[in-house]
C-alpha cells in the first residue's frame, strides 16, 4: 500500500471534519472525544434512544463500542446502526471484551448478524471469539487466539463483509481479499487504558474520508502508531506518555503518514 | 463592570467553598469535577432520582448539562431542579447540543418552561435554537446563529428571566438589561473537549458567591479565560494545554481577576 | 508491621496481574482504570446485570464504588457481590457519599448486611455514618466524625467482619484486633478528584495478592502515599500533580515499599 494514499486520507479527513457519532463506554469516552478532535474530526456522544437516529443522520461515521454495554445502550446501538445502514454511514464496531462474558459475545454477534458493520476492530481474543475459531479474553485483555491470525481475520471478513482490523504488535487490516500489515506503534501504547478505544475512534474518523475501508483503517492505525512512536521518547511514565500521545496525534500532518507509515500488503 | 467586583467574587467563592451539584454528561464529567475543585468549590455528581433532592439541598448551585442526556437522567434533572427552585439554589443550564437533535431541543425547552433557570450557558447555535430565532448545531458544535448575537441573547433573557451566557471569541453575558462582554480566553480552548462544560461548572461555582448572576457569570468566564491565556504559552499541544489550563485555574488568585479581566459593559 | 511484607505483596500482585472488576462511578472511572494498570493489575468495568456474574468469576477482586449510584447499578452490585461471595472473590466497598444522602447511606448499609464485604474504605464522615456513631458528609467530602477514629473503625470492623480502612492525614487500617497506621501521603492528594476512588482500586488490586487484608490494605495505601510524596515535588499545580502521581505509581518497585513505607502497628 502506497503511503501517499494514507497521507491523502488525512488531508481529506481534516478538510471534511466529519462528525463521528460514538455510542461508547464511560471509561475511555473522554480520551475518544479528545483524540477524535485532535485528528481533525468532530466527536459527539449520544445514546438516548429518543435521539440516536437524529444524531447519526448528521454523522460521517458511527462508532459502536461495547466496553461498558448496558441493555438500554445496546438497544440504542441497534437503532443508530439501522439508521446508519439506511443512510450509508459507515459503522465501526469495537467488540470490547467479547469472549470474556457470554453477554458481550452475544451482543457483538447479534450486531454482526443484524447490522451491516463496515469495520470490526478488536484484539486477537475478541476477533478469534467472533470468528468462532477460538479466542481467549480476560476482562478486556486478549489472551490469544487459535489459528493463524491473518487467516482468522480473512475468514471473519469473508463471513461478515466487514473490514477486519486486529490490533497487536503488528496490526492486521483485511477485507478478506486485500490484507495490509501496519507496523507502526510502541509497546507503551499497551500500558495505558483506552488505546484500543482510541484506535476505533480514529478508524471512525478516517472512515468518513473514503469508501476504501482497508486504506482508511490502515491510515488510522499508522497515524496512531506514528504518534505513539514519537511520544514514547518524551515520556517519564505511562500517564505522561498518554498526554504526549494525544499531543502527537494533534501534531500530525499528512506528510508524516507519507514518510513514516510502515505498511505492507501481504 | 469593575474588575474589583469580579476579584471579590473569587475571594467569596473560596471562602464559602460551595457544593456544586452536577447532573451532567459522562464525557467531560471528570474535567468538571477537577475544575470545580481547582476554582475553590466542592463538586458532587449525583443523578439517582432517589437522592437528587437530598443532594441539591446541600448545594450552593445546581449544574444541569444535557451532553449525554438519557430519559431517566432528565427525570432526575427535573426533580433536582424543582427542589433547587424551592430552596433558592441557583440553576445553571448547559443545553449541550440543543438544535442538533429534536430530543435535546425539546428537553432544554421544557426545562426553561417548567423550571426557574437562573443561568443559561451555551454556544451561538444552542442559544439561537432556544431563542427560537435560528441556530445551527452539528453534534455539540455551533455552526452559527441567525441575527445579532447580543439582541438574541437579550431576547432569550427577557423571555426566560435567566442570565444568558453565550461563549464565543468574545463571550456575552446578559440579563436583558445589563450586558457584559468578556474578552479573555484563547483559541486553544476551542481545540479540546470539555471547555464548554467546564465553563458551566465555573459559572455554577461562582453563582454560589452572589445573587448578581451577571457579575458571577462574567467572573467565571474571565477567570477561565485568564487561565487559558496563561496556559497557552506553556503547552506543546492541545492535551498538555488542557493540563496547564487546569493548573492555571488552580493558581488563580483574586488579584488576577482585578488585574487581568477584560470585561466591558455594553 | 514489617515493610518487607508490604514489599512482597507488591511483588506477588505484579506476578499474578489479577483482574479487578469494578462497578464504579463515571466521574473517576478512567483514573481507576489507569491506576489499576499502573500498579500491575488488569482493570475491567462491567455493570450490566446480564454479565456481572460472569465477569466477577474471572476476577481476583471486586470493587464496589457508589460514587454515582443508580438503581440498576445497585442491583448489579448485589448480583456481582453475591457471586463474589460464593466464589471467595474479595469485595472492596467504597461507600462514597454515605451520610450525604439517605439513599447512599441506605444502599451502603444494605450491602454490609446482605453481602460479605471484605474491605470497607471510606473517609471519616462515611465511616462514622456506617458505624452509626455519627459522621458528617457534604457531597463526597468528610466533615468529620464523632468519637475516637480508631475506636470507631474497630467497632465497624467488629460488627461487619470487614477490614476497615479510613483515609485521612494518617490512614487507619483495622480488622478490629490488629490496627495499622499508614503515614505516607501528601496534602496535594486531597486537592484533586479521584484519589479516594483510586485508593480503593489499589486496595482491590492488592487484595488479590493475599488473604491478609490488613496487610494488603496497608500496602495499597503505603504504595499510593509514597507515589504521592514523590509526585508532589515535581508538579506545577494539582492537575500536573495528578499526572505525576499516576507515573509514580507505575514507577514503584517492591523495594520502594520496603524502604519508604511508614506503617506502625497500634
Amino acid at each position: 500500500m502506497d503511503t501517499g494514499t494514507l497521507s491523502e486520507l488525512l488531508r481529506i479527513l481534516r478538510e471534511r471534519r466529519p462528525l463521528v457519532h460514538h455510542i461508547t463506554n464511560y471509561v475511555t469516552v473522554n480520551d475518544c472525544a479528545n483524540i477524535t478532535l485532535f485528528i481533525g474530526a468532530a466527536p459527539v456522544m449520544a445514546e438516548a434512544k429518543e435521539e440516536v437516529a437524529d444524531m447519526v443522520s448528521l454523522a460521517g461515521a458511527l462508532v459502536l463500542n461495547i466496553g461498558t454495554l448496558r441493555k438500554k445502550q445496546v438497544e440504542s446501538m441497534f437503532i443508530a446502526g439501522h439508521k446508519a445502514n439506511e443512510l450509508g454511514v459507515p459503522i465501526i464496531l469495537d467488540p470490547v471484551g467479547a469472549g470474556a462474558t457470554r453477554y458481550r459475545t452475544e451482543v457483538a454477534s447479534r450486531m454482526l448478524q443484524q447490522l451491516n458493520i463496515n469495520i470490526i476492530k478488536g484484539n486477537a481474543g475478541e476477533i478469534g471469539t467472533l470468528a468462532g475459531t477460538g479466542g481467549v479474553v480476560r476482562g478486556v485483555d486478549s489472551e490469544g487466539m487459535t489459528g493463524d491470525p491473518v487467516q482468522v481475520c480473512r475468514g471473519l471478513a469473508d463471513v461478515t463483509g466487514a473490514v477486519v482490523v486486529m490490533s497487536g504488535a503488528a496490526d492486521i487490516v483485511t477485507d478478506g481479499k486485500r490484507t495490509v500489515i501496519v507496523e507502526n506503534g510502541h509497546a507503551m501504547m499497551g500500558r495505558i487504558s483506552g488505546t484500543g478505544c482510541m484506535a476505533s475512534s480514529l478508524a471512525g474518523a478516517f472512515a468518513a474520508a473514503s469508501r476504501d475501508r482497508v486504506a482508511t483503517s490502515a491510515a488510522a492505525l499508522a497515524a496512531f502508531g506514528i504518534a505513539g512512536e514519537r511520544a514514547a521518547g518524551k515520556a517519564y511514565g505511562p500517564y505522561s506518555f498518554r498526554s504526549m500521545l494525544m499531543d502527537e496525534v494533534a501534531a500530525l500532518v499528512p506528510e508524516d503518514l507519507r514518510r513514516s507509515a510502515r505498511v505492507r500488503t501481504l
